[in-house]
């Protein structure tokens, strides 16, 4: 019944795209790498989006928008910035169409060419930094903490719904301080709450650290990642937050008057996630039946089934189950549809990853139990008209607890220490996941490994001991271990 | 101390920017024609969203996104559509920078040019219906009722910030039916449901209508309106509700099987509302002071000053009524800055349009009593302290219909019944606002009346009886009386 999803084993590539697009997730759009996000895809991106939101104002931020256009000459003021993000963009050149003289539909008009480029912001700093040059002047205007919910568009050459489209939703947090441990703190703060979101929310955990100088954000002077770890074995960076030192503040000249009256640049951070994340949920949680989704992100949390089909005693007692249910702040759908079979239906929730089925049947009623399917397990039991409702609000816990747990054990299986480069090699080719190894600390190196295995370094962990060893590749001196992984 | 806000009665425009900047609603940007919405603007913005985003889920409706760009032969598939849409708009024709030869930063890279020109959407139906072609096969697919939150872009020559830039934030609906009549009701429906929030929330009355052929969207069979009259007498059209007909599915080829297995054209609706409501805000209820924000769209409903400065006993008092008021839903700010004296705080929340003001100083204490001050009627009256929790709540209630109460009548006193041009040109010269008036129903007339007084017919109203007449200009025969006025 489960419409054909390509299983995980034979190709997880495709057993991903299947499920996207059979969830009813995305689909493809006209328009090269840009996706359409469907209502249930959105549905999710949503509850993310609002509960991000919530933790963003609880630790004092607030919304703004910035303009989609950025001046071409802005993207060249920062060095390091021009690098990483002048390249492939979407660059305006003209602002009108007229009809075609030939009289085949409209063209571009030659006249209305502009003066300077625009391009579609790959990311804000540079439109944001020249912003904050009027809004700062002293330092009684700072902190300032401000988040933009928007979208972006960077002309990715290879694109995968979620994971990586030209055109993506995301939040970009641009904040500016007085000292640089203020922004310091701010860039950890925010790391944390991502970290902290990824585990609670989407019940995946993530490994927190720092990117290599060769991986970090152009523009940044550190880059702190969350990195987890998918079904396959590769990593996804799930979400990054950056301190950028004075790099911008300088590019736009932004000064201000610290309290004994001397002109110092401002200090940045920015940080960010986006509708990857949506990819990453689906890649951690879902099997070869469809997607399965952790209950505080699922648009529908529980499902009522009438077995075989709604009859005036099953409407009562599900309208009663929806009621209870609902005003305990769960998300119910009673499914009345008769044109459809309930192991239609079934098959339809699983693919939607409803967390819990209620299937309501004649005989069941007479025996006063309710059938209760949770979708993480798939298992299966009874239980009486009268505990249902309890029963459903400990289970919903008890889902989304057992998900970030076996996603857990199962990173944690994928975690190996190796000691010299054909060990590495062998778990990067086989196993997979996370190689802990030791590693010289030269860009050189880190590049040659990944010539060699396809390995990139996610991140320098931060909750990690120290510990001396040597370069698995070069033998030289190193500190500690970084974690190496093939990545999306 | 009101920084020097231009009096309406000097210059209304200028008044209206004064109090954009001077509230921290919005600023220019470094783009012609874009703004940048500040932290405060767009928190009335988030309101604003919100609250409709509610109305239109109770409505039946589901969010989705759907690409920035949208190939340039699009525009051109349905023949109205191409007048009205593919004319001044961004225009993306490459895909790739590079670092100039010459070494100044970074220029187009030539060989990076897109085969197709990408548009930046000016509004969606075109890749919206390219989209739905997929979506729809059978009378089981409809009705689709979906709505996007996002950015579009008109290239705009004359700009004012919310009223008119370049870029702007909108939702557009985008329904799809199987019958000509449900997609009437729903173009309808969605009408009401924006005059409803603009009565209940802005405390904007509105006058409801269709357009004229002349007025109509591009593409539509019919356009429903709502129309708002501002304080200079000019009406400002706050939202557009359309019935497409099959106009868009012809042109996208959108087909579905009807019950009896018979192949239909779809027929569409869609429907907007902009941040141009922001703007339509700020100019219904301010004053010379400042903003006047209605109570349900305040971001701080209620601010608490200490006078002269905190102290032990008045920070008790204000702790208390804000986790009190706070309780109730109210969103209270307790403002303990003490590098600010009194007056200045007084200003800039009256700048701000905070309905609601609580001043607590050590006289009033000892008498038990508060300061309590309303934005909208600028009085005072001293409430005792166990009285002020209860007072605040129903002072909120009384100032949001208070503000629509005023507008209302400013509004009913300038809708005008003329029945000869000189009167009609006498009207709308001197007082302003709607002029009521017999048309004979022909564009060129409706024309020629622009062209003599800049007056455009704002709508045929939906609640009004028919009356036969004859029309202002040419004297031919005229069914019913029309809404004529200069507007935004």
């Amino acid at each position: 019944m489960a419409k054909h999803i390509t299983p995980r084993s034979e190709d997880y590539s495709r057993w991903y795209q299947d499920i996207v697009k059979k969830a009813g997730l995305a689909d493809n759009s006209a328009v090269r790498g840009c996706m359409v996000i469907k209502p249930y895809g959105y549905a999710i991106w949503e509850k993310m989006r609002d509960q991000l939101d919530k933790m963003f104002k609880e630790t004092g931020h607030v919304n703004a928008y910035f303009p989609l256009f950025i001046p071409k000459s802005f993207l060249s003021k920062e060095a390091e910035h021009v690098e990483g993000f002048a390249k492939e963009c979407a660059v305006v050149t003209h602002h009108r169409l007229m009809n075609d003289p030939n009289g085949n539909g409209v063209v571009v008009d030659p006249s209305a060419k502009l003066e300077e480029e625009l391009i579609v912001r790959p990311t804000s700093e540079t439109i944001i930094w020249n912003t904050y040059k009027d809004w700062i002047q002293s330092y009684r205007d700072l902190p300032l903490l401000i988040n933009q919910w928007a979208n972006v568009v960077r002309w990715e050459m290879r694109t995968r719904p979620f994971l990586r489209t030209a055109e993506f939703l995301w939040q970009e947090g641009h904040t500016a301080h007085a000292t640089s441990q203020e922004a310091e703190a701010e860039a950890r703060q925010m790391h944390d709450v991502y970290a902290r979101f990824c585990e609670e929310f989407i019940a995946m955990p993530v490994i927190k650290g720092s990117k290599t100088d060769n991986e970090k954000f152009a523009g940044a002077e550190d880059t702190y990642t969350i990195e987890a770890l998918m079904q396959d074995g590769k990593a996804l960076q799930a979400g990054t937050s950056h301190f950028l030192g004075q790099n911008f503040a300088k590019a736009f000249d932004v000064k201000y008057l610290n309290s004994e009256n001397k002109e110092e640049y401002v200090w940045a951070t920015s940080w960010g996630v986006t509708t990857r994340l949506v990819g990453a949920l689906v890649m951690t949680h879902s099997d070869d039946e469809g997607l399965v989704l952790p209950p505080k992100l699922a648009p529908i949390q529980v499902v009522i089934v009438p077995i075989p089909k709604p009859s005036p005693e099953i409407d009562e007692l599900a309208e009663k189950l929806l009621a209870g249910l609902s005003a305990k702040g769960v998300s119910v759908k009673y499914d009345k549809d008769d044109t459809k079979r309930p192991g239609f239906k079934f098959a339809e929730y699983e693919m939607k990853g409803v967390p819990v089925r209620l299937g309501i049947g004649k005989r069941d009623l007479e025996k006063g139990v309710v059938e209760v399917a949770r979708r993480d397990e798939k298992t299966k039991e009874s239980v009486a008209v009268d505990q249902v409702e309890n029963h459903v609000l400990n289970l919903l816990d008890e889902i989304q607890a057992n998900l970030l747990d076996r996603v857990k054990r199962f990173r944690d299986d994928h975690i190996t220490e190796v000691n010299s480069f054909d060990e590495f090699k062998e778990v990067i080719e086989g196993k997979g996941g996370f190689v802990s190894a030791h590693w010289d600390g030269t860009t050189a190196t880190e590049k040659k490994i990944k010539e060699l295995t396809k390995a990139t370094i996610r991140c320098i962990p931060l909750d990690q001991a120290d510990e001396s060893g040597t370069c698995v590749l070069t033998g030289e001196p190193s500190a500690r271990r970084v974690l190496f992984a093939k990545a999306y």
